[in-house]
């Protein structure tokens, strides 16, 4: 039997953003009738707002998230084995970074389905590329450890490594600790360590800032509280 | 005075692939007519065929790339500094990714211009995402050494890295070269390491295919020759 390809689809990386996707992107949404989503409700909630031609009771949504199990993937990807076209998208972004959506790609390699992925916006690709720092070799780090001596080191590790190794280092943290996180930054980096901050990308809130950890401590602190943000460190 | 934006503006990563450019991007294309790229033959060419509205002769394209020294970035940003718009762009892809660009877009930070990145196509991003390989952590390591013992040794240090920070490792080779960067991989890899190869991304022969070493020695060799790949390595 044909089987169907496994679409990779970016979404928005928030509210009125929608301008940020491709117009052949929105076309393959469209052309779509199965999907695999983090969460069924923010997918349904996208595809109409992107008027799908289809009605939500003739559109198939199951849900990939941090609840989901091994086993239940080749269920997910049943759909593509069975010859249909499949769908998959995350809460924001590009699925397959950073996502629980990397083991149905990875099973859909594994049973020789076809994956086509698909140009989006990425908060940090964006935030690599408005950084000003070395792009040639990077490292995206994920979550910190929460715990503040751990996160401490943690951070000094990266600028030994960023120093050492001409490697910017990227991380993230739950938007509503961002203000921790910038304070950890200044304690824990030598003042001639570069630090940029990419808030809110794509939005019409967004900012972005590279300035070294001396510089930081001369300005107003930013407003960081529940906007989602990326940390650069390098030099 | 008031100084302009520096906007981050992808292409294409290849012919007949205009289609994954969001129309935000076209329509800042057009607004702008001061530019730096990495080849202006290649700028005008795409404004050309993107039909800005302003004849060449009347569009300000400089030059920034492998032979430009660090002299020059003044005079590059200039625009920006006397209230300009200016777009940075590269040769294929997103600028301020592993090109010249981002000492432009340092300077920029460096001066209080406000640095504004667009979505576009990046490979790295996009084989990323079709790799099915952990997204959560990964490190991009640009071009390996080119002398074959320490390639085969770096090969097996960036494998070693994957398994024990579960942090997929990406990289890249030049075109003519990748058939040899196969055989290396084969030879340097362990039978269960999984190995990504994304060639032509967004373009009409794209090819992506993850399977393990021992997968890929059971298989006749992929076509990879004068193709633009990138090389992901992971479990």
């Amino acid at each position: 039997m044909k089987t169907g390809t496994l679409y990779l689809l970016p979404i928005p990386l928030g509210e009125d953003a929608n301008h940020t996707l491709p117009e052949y992107l929105i076309q393959q949404f469209h052309r779509l009738d199965y999907f695999v989503a983090e969460r069924a409700k923010t997918a349904r909630r996208f595809l109409k707002e992107i008027n799908h031609p289809k009605p939500m009771s003739e559109i198939h949504i199951e849900e990939l998230n941090k609840h989901s199990q091994a086993e239940d993937l080749p269920f997910l990807l049943k759909p593509a084995l069975e010859g249909h076209d499949l769908g998959l998208l995350s809460e924001a972004g590009c699925p397959g970074v950073a996502d629980p959506g990397a083991q149905l790609i990875q099973l859909a390699h594994n049973r020789q389905i076809k994956v086509f992925p698909m140009v989006g916006p990425s908060s940090i690709l964006l935030a690599l590329m408005a950084s000003g720092m070395n792009g040639q070799q990077f490292c995206f780090n994920g979550y910190l450890p929460q715990k503040k001596p751990d996160l401490i080191r943690k951070l000094q590790l990266l600028e030994k490594q960023a120093l050492k190794f001409k490697q910017t280092q990227l991380f993230i943290e739950t938007p509503y600790r961002n203000g921790a996180m910038f304070e950890a930054c200044l304690e824990a980096l030598a003042p001639n360590t570069r630090l940029c901050i990419a808030c809110d990308l794509t939005l019409p809130t967004q900012y972005v800032r590279t300035c070294d950890i001396a510089d930081w401590k001369k300005q107003p602190t930013p407003e960081l509280h529940k906007r989602p943000a990326v940390f650069l460190l390098g030099h």
